[in-house]
């Protein structure tokens, strides 16, 4: 038994996120009529949302604020036990923020900084959700009915993070949170321009990509998974005559292999709906995937050229010239 | 240059049928809710209902009645011509029953009745359909936006009738409106069970199935055409976790090869969700194929059992006691 | 009875298109081993393939040439007297070339030309294709088995050839072959750059594109129709995996909808893999819809930009330079 | 710390499996042509196999045997350690049968029997498959290329044991190996007759089904996982013209909710081709899902019967005749 035990295995999975968003309204209307979550709940200018098979309370908090961005990630323990060893090992980094309520279900809650400012928590308590009448499963094994309307997503399944420098994060979330690396992108100068982390059999949990701006704790994306590609490409369908603003997609990404489609939700920030096929990372010793330059370059898995917004796109924006000037 | 012009091409395709319903509120509910069709008008205990690729104004009448079955069949010609020679023909036969307004964007119709008795009515003059700012599709090749709730059927694609005697109606199909027969059935005696006619590419667009009571004029099915299989499997989710009754399926046809899923819908009508994948029938010179009994028996294309209500379940209902008496 | 007969419903549909290549071998390994076609036949340099729900003999017909292009395309009448209504339609515009044996379940077939210079068939004796022991199918009213290796393509779906001037072969398509225009492009000078023609409910048969060049006679690509969409997004693996060149795709035109994906075969000729879901045009008086300039400018359904090699690329290759020098 | 340190997250993933058959040719050909595996080893009567995206070196091994069943399945460890501490249990157990060279890019393995008799091994050290040129896949993050030919299944997904007593073996497989119980099947009496076991997100790994004859060390059924529903849908036509026997599905199991279709290979095991569209057990409190035996009746998730044979045919046959005498 080594003196500090492995982080492996500590954290179980992504649990939910906080959004904000410039125009409340709207942003609620595209996450319950066009993808199809659920009100689960509402505190002021935040509203709760679910995914339908989410066996926690919510899977999304969507929050009224001046600008757009991700506010908070939000990561469950395997145990109790793990998440005081967790929390120890956080205090240890000196990213530790201190315990809060976690709300709405959720339980004694830890709030901490990774290197680049992004706000998490850390928590073990959680309600198994019970859906109302209106929205009984008739599979009892699921933790709520599939919406009729809507795309109608299975799970919050990623968050994808901008960061001024990728690789501190990424030694951050392996060291202290036992997050293994599935797959990079280094530069030719040696630089990781991005990095995908992932705590169970799911290829990626947690991304890192590199803000050009240089700011820090921005959002690239979050991502609902779909239950099939025929459910994204309805989706774009869907999109297209809603109005909602299509990004690029649908395709299939060559790093993890996901088919993918990006919008932007009315409060600006970036949505991807993803699915993964059936697969999954199951070796135990995988050997991270690095990607160069030259590969990245070339595109998505069919050919599909990467879109130069896809590259600068981040919530919430940065004023350039102000960049330009310092 | 034949005496008698040849029928073939008169008839356009199926254009909409209207639906018996004992229970209109919630027969509409599922037309609406579970099915995705849009309510485009509303005469007394009618409402017209349209699927969202609908070139015409509406697809489907729903009228509340004491009982459940089918109403009215409608079918366009394709011409002015084409629709005044049907007449003359359905007029010699002795089936004819009049001119009346075919109302909500339909011109003069005119009705008639097949040998089982089943009401039909042919017309030419059809608006286009627009669509008002809330569905108006982002392609303007399309009639009308993909709903984002419910099952999004594109188009009514078939009706599947119960009739006394198969073969007679078929000939009649044939030789009064141009119908080509692409399968049949034929039992072990020669009698015809079941047939499939159609007047385009489609495989079917009619079909006469034997009625085991012997009575006039019922309904077997309609069916609805989904852009995918995928979506069939959706609607089976959807519909389980609704309530709708899932009679069969999903599963594929061994005759015709459609992918199908049967529920019925409140008012107690068989429904057919379908999917042709891309099989067309483009041969001008087919020749039926025909299933013997055995072949019948051997269910569909892999394997499931033909359920034994789908032999017996018609609209509207008959009183089986009082068969047994004649 | 008008004096000239509608040449309306005179051809049912395309039958089958000769493809010439460069690399005869390289091309055959595609089409059997990438496609999934069918060798059917051989004769000299030629060699016959099948999709597999093909009911004529064959689909396409491969040579080894010089270079690349498309030799000749087939179209098959709905009866013999349609053939002379319309052979004699094709010598009143002086553009026959007279008949020939149509080889292999073909019987005579009468050669002609577009305006462009394209070669064209038409026949009406076809054998229904009989699948040897090996291949029969499972479900007798399909005419083959559907493979269990490559794409496994349903059927050849359409033909899109280059021309110096579209609008003047859409007017022989229609006035001479009965073809109508579902859907084209109409540029700000008025000028028409492509347009989509079609003969029974599929969309479209036959398309002209503008051809940059000014070059007459030339093939921008023949389209195969798989069952699902689904099976696309497979052949996209499959071709990245072979090292097939992917053009574009896949993705969904907003002129007709198609799902598609354009890939070159290794003689150079661009072949589109298509889906088309479930979309069928069924009203017999469509209106032609045009689209400007600006609105084609705004790339494909969902959003993608059209590849410039799209508007480029045509077979055979011209010599650009000696273009500049005329 | 306890004492005895928690069995869970030591075993990482179900490895691969060695199954018999007495007729090795046609089942060879079934695993290659119509599953789409690929040979990667042979010795003696045993062939290696692999699904395309296995990391390992293979997936299955085929034996040509007096008889059909399952001889051997086969785990890999999250470690060395892990390894160490799993054979120190089991030989606890007195399960034990000591170590034997694991062979084919397998290091050494440990055997041993679950309380029922079926023989597993445990191991460590594993080679990761590096493809040969000609089946090199074009993205890095892959073990080899999509299979052009056959189904293409993605992994070996699961094994489904007969045991003559249900409960003991999951409390081994719990107690011993560290898997959790997502699903069971309780009977009124009390008795376990069915359930589900897993290591890591997937759902199930391993599951338990009561042999109704009593015996000990029988197969109900090995499964792969597709990519997608449409594959198996796919799937199901490449098997009806292949002549492999269907024995029920497509259709989607109310346990578990995998989407399924059960065939026969020519040596007489069930197959089953499953996919679990993006369903992932992501909770570590899940509560064991237990089904009571008039829930199990209802059929599966959209109504369709459990076929009989499902509950009584299991490898290698046993002589009912026999079983009634005793």
């Amino acid at each position: 038994m080594p003196a500090t035990p492995s982080p492996l295995h500590e954290i179980a999975h992504l649990g939910h996120a906080e959004l904000l968003t410039p125009d409340l309204d709207a942003s609620l209307h595209f996450f319950t009529e066009i993808l199809g979550l659920r009100i689960c709940g509402r505190v002021g200018d935040s509203v709760y949302l679910r995914t339908f098979d989410d066996y926690e309370h919510h899977s999304l908090i969507l929050t009224g604020h001046e600008t757009s961005g991700i506010r908070r990630t939000a990561l469950r323990t395997w145990s109790a036990d793990a998440l005081k060893r967790r929390v120890a090992a956080i205090e240890a980094r000196g990213l530790g923020a201190g315990w809060q309520d976690g709300g709405f279900g959720v339980g004694p809650s830890y709030l901490f900084r990774d290197p680049d400012g992004h706000e998490f928590e850390l928590y073990w308590d959680s309600e198994h959700y019970q859906a109302p009448p209106a929205t009984r499963p008739a599979l009892k094994n699921q933790a709520e009915a599939k919406p009729a309307h809507g795309i109608g997503v299975r799970r919050l399944d990623h968050v994808n993070f901008l960061a001024a420098e990728v690789s501190t994060n990424g030694t951050f979330q392996r060291d202290v949170l036992g997050a293994r690396t599935s797959e990079q992108i280094r530069m030719d100068d040696g630089r990781i321009s991005a990095q995908w982390h992932h705590f169970g059999n799911k290829s990626y949990d947690l991304v890192y990509t590199e803000d050009w701006t240089g700011s820090h704790g921005r959002l690239h994306h979050i991502a609902f998974a779909t239950d099939t590609r025929e459910e994204i490409l309805r989706a774009a369908d869907i999109c297209l005559d809603a109005g909602v603003f299509i990004e690029t997609g649908p395709h299939k990404h060559a790093i993890q292999q996901t088919f993918f489609l990006y919008v932007y939700e009315p409060g600006g920030n970036r949505i991807e709906l993803c699915n993964p096929v059936s697969r999954l990372l199951l070796a135990p010793d995988w050997e991270t995937v690095t990607w160069t330059a030259a590969e990245r370059a070339k595109g998505q898995a069919w050919g599909l050229r990467t879109i130069e917004s896809f590259h600068t796109h981040g919530t919430p924006p940065v004023d350039v010239a102000d960049l330009a000037i310092h």
